[in-house]
């Protein structure tokens, strides 16, 4: 049996950090419409081609008149004559041809028969009311820069600038390996003593969410050769590579000893639980996280092992999770090991806009299902005494930090 | 020109409450992958068919014992004989046949040649640390509930529960029709007078994101027949129908004569604004929503008068959006008109967590694109005094409703 008393463990913080520091790679662009363009993250900086107007409009319904009609105040507007000393112009259209300036509809009184006019303001400007050439958009202007994530604003503004299309960064590939003699895939005829490779749906999911692409390898044993494969065909074929378990203390956890042969293990657990049992290395210049295999872990490890990497990759939004400080409701036993340990919380808000929290149970069945409840993960240190009611406390909130609903 | 005095007007509720209570739709399901239903709402109460485990399975990396060895306290293991008196089991994984308790490794001593076994621990009971069978699943569970939006976790507990496909509502279909003398399609070559249809990009990048299925109706002039024929597509192809443009005060705005004529007109514009020429009728009954058209209103009336109906389809998240109150850190100006008027904020977090906000000003080019960076609106009531910094005021957040970020 594997020993390990080498392994190398660091904090959350650490083991990401570091293998980031390890990954160099190219950012890849790709052309898309802008119609499919939404969520994605531009890759270059785009100007508008356009100018906008480009031509005097209106900046509201109006009627059109000649400014210099004006020079003497109000005009006897009783021979006016539609098109000649007056015209509709509506909002955000063109002025008629000659016309300067506009009135708003509202303080026009017009005949049954569109003919005749009576005017109630006196413009004080000529180009009163009216959108000049060029005011909305310009040749040049910069509509989206390099790095942002794109909106259905900046799909918008790209039309007004031109474009149908958009350059965004790829979506990179992560390939996901479950591994597990005991495992099979989904099916509704267990076979006695295996169980369901569900870590498949709940991590690939996840990726897509977060803006990658994943790639589900077939579910393989836990066999050297097979697992070696599948490292090989991931870091040829994806841009980072997650392996679910493999890694713990069992007499099956090759994982490691692969990785340390072929590439380079950063770190082989983290001073954290559930999910202790995730790794950290380099293998052929890209980074392979090992995942630990119970899901209850899994389902909060992905976020915070292998979420920053889709982040970098995308290059938008890489910062840490937000923190709130909530008033615990409930009481939280401590805990007595050397290493963190973290507690799925639900936060929510009182009236008077302050952060209220308490624990998530997953003591129903299936337990996993009630992990959706914890909006927070609250971080209890190395020999935490948990906590009491009353007690502030430093909640991190879950993707994708969602305003915290009320108590009530 | 239209007369407009007899134009019913309504506040933003109270014109969506009204549209909404005509509505009579049945909602659609379909069945989609569950690798791609991730996002969707469940249509379904969905249970388990599987029971989970079907074999006594080991809670951690551990030894399999039986506990009547420990009958009498610690036995003697010199003479152990793996597979017969102990044997390795690993988390999650069956215990052997006949083994029913299970000691962690890290309390065990194994020889190099893992035939010898020393122990430092004695169970408690019998099936200490073994998971019994279903303790994780049992058919008829229930894995998801009818409405309930599909998570990566709903994912992974219905593969557990032995489902590849999942019941989902149907996306509703919006169809979206652009209308003006005045606009073109996207183009870099804009004919003089003419401007962008820039909100069939916008609002249909919206539609996606709030889970409904976009179609857009090709552009048409402001002509009643091709009006009436547009709509009419609209209520035999949608679920709902959003017209942009067309009812406002100028000389083109045959949209509302249409639908009153074959429809029924509930509310011809809102006592709100910007945007305030949005309307909401009954056609063939479905809900025809009138946008107004120019762009900075659009942007967040969309979001005000058309979600509500796709939020309702789907049949989740139905609830208004959340407010904050917040310190506001500058001035704004009131204004003096018999309606509500709506600014754009941008909302920050202070350490302590309270709120704070300031106006966001849409003063550069294109103006538009500066309407991201407000993630909060500011309803101000007719004749209001705007405000001042230290002023406590009531912000709605704007969808998604995120956390909003540190103040500096």
């Amino acid at each position: 049996m594997r020993d390990h008393s080498t392994h190398v463990s660091g904090s959350r913080h650490e083991v990401v950090d570091a293998l980031l520091s390890e990954w160099h790679f190219a950012r890849e662009a790709e052309t898309v419409p802008v119609a499919q363009a939404c969520g994605r993250v531009s890759a270059q900086q785009v100007v508008s081609t356009n100018q906008l107007p480009n031509w005097p409009t209106s900046k509201m319904d109006a009627v059109a008149v000649h400014f210099d009609d004006f020079a003497g105040g109000m005009p006897n507007t009783s021979a006016w004559v539609r098109g000649a000393d007056w015209q509709f112009c509506n909002t955000g259209v063109a002025m008629p041809k000659g016309f300067d300036t506009a009135i708003r509809i509202e303080a026009a009184e017009v005949s049954a028969d569109e003919e005749s006019i009576k005017l109630n303001y006196v413009p004080q400007c000529r180009g009163e009311s009216v959108t000049q050439v060029g005011a909305v958009l310009q040749p040049g202007d910069v509509l989206v820069e390099v790095g942002q994530v794109i909106t259905p604003v900046t799909c918008s503004v790209l039309s007004m600038g031109g474009h149908t299309q958009v350059s965004v960064v790829k979506k990179p590939v992560v390939m996901f390996i479950p591994t597990g003699n005991e495992l099979i895939d989904v099916t509704d005829a267990v076979p006695v003593g295996k169980n369901i490779d569900s870590n498949s749906a709940l991590i690939c999911a996840k990726l897509e969410q977060w803006g990658a692409r994943p790639v589900r390898h077939p579910l393989i044993p836990d066999d050297p050769d097979q697992i070696l494969a599948a490292l090989r065909a991931g870091t040829a074929q994806a841009d980072i590579v997650v392996i679910n378990a493999g890694s713990s203390k069992g007499s099956d956890d090759f994982t490691c000893e692969i990785l340390e042969r072929e590439g380079r293990v950063l770190f082989h657990e983290v001073n954290q639980g559930p999910g202790r049992h995730c790794s950290f290395s380099v293998l052929d210049g890209k980074p392979v996280i090992g995942i630990s295999g119970p899901p209850v872990g899994a389902e909060f490890t992905s976020d915070l092992f292998i979420k920053p990497f889709v982040d970098v990759y995308l290059g938008a939004n890489t910062a840490y999770p937000p923190t709130v400080r909530a008033r615990m409701l409930d009481s939280a036993s401590g805990h007595s090991r050397p290493m963190t340990m973290v507690r799925r919380v639900a936060v929510r808000r009182t009236r008077d806009d302050a952060f209220v929290a308490r624990a998530v149970a997953l003591d129903d069945r299936p337990a996993l299902r009630f992990a959706d409840n914890a909006n927070g993960l609250v971080f209890l240190g190395p020999n935490s005494r948990g906590w009491e009611p009353g007690d502030m406390v430093e909640v991190e909130l879950r993707w994708p930090y969602t305003l915290p609903p009320y108590v009530d």
